[in-house]
């Protein structure tokens, strides 16, 4: 089975999806957190995401800053 | 008080500090998930990251992907 | 008082913000140069961006590139 | 002349280089405001970046949070 | 002439251009292979970018993740 | 089986593996072209990297800029 190098996978539900001309909003509740991901609409197409699917939000560990 | 536009924000508790030349490996407990930042070793010296530190992970929604 | 391990913070004046149904585009004036966000239209609302009010453009090291 | 599409591009002064194994940190003087980039190592030796050169940070515009 | 510190630069041919509101997605053909962009409305019509055009997509390495 | 949201997957062959203390290169050819993905060094030991390996390069759409 394929692995991915990208450290963060926070598996969720899908609460929201808003789809715009060229980019959606894709809202995922993870432990009662709420995780937005812009991606284009093309992939929530193809993904066939919807209110209610099992969805992993995946984040490269470069992309995450630190408030202290 | 100042907002910050980047939709994702966990908090959570620094385990694992490890710093290198340039860069550096944080890692957060956020609610038994262990989230992965790779920050500059200057920004964890101001910073005065620690593990036990209480911190937030700070994602803007454009960097997370979704995987289905 | 909070710290974001971000290193470029460049404080300015909101210039511009066009809301589209996802992403919004925020213009900030920072010494003359203009410097050009790509948001979510959600945080725009939430921030209540609009020209005129002083703003902080946040960029991870990571994200920026080099030409000589 | 080609041209980039990244909306940001800042000219400044290097002030600093930091090599690491993989990653370098590289600091620009634009205007009086310290920009940092963290690029690879391998980029910094090919464009030969020291302190006193001439650079533009390039960061586009979806890599740009705003605080207010 | 200028070097970009950026890694990946990918040459081909420009198949297909969206524009939104403020995003807009570009399709480069590179090699058979459909690279999609996701860049400001802005930029594309700066670079005046339409099918046709000889491209460049230019990618930072810490954007990319590896899967094996 | 599942899906990614991630526009770009570029399979290739592993030609070189440079690990730092906490971030590693990773080279891939894809069709003759070099593409260099910077990743942690946890993940390149995660994932057994090496010389040979197939592997495949993961780009979202929003880190690709155009150059014309």
């Amino acid at each position: 089975m394929s692995k991915i190098s990208g450290r963060n996978q926070l598996k969720g539900t899908v609460k929201e999806v808003v789809k715009g001309a060229v980019m959606a909003k894709v809202v995922i509740d993870y432990k009662g957190e709420l995780i937005t991901a812009t991606i284009t609409t093309d992939s929530v197409d193809d993904l066939d995401l919807k209110p209610g699917d099992t969805a992993t939000a995946l984040i490269k560990s470069t992309e995450v800053m630190i408030i202290k």
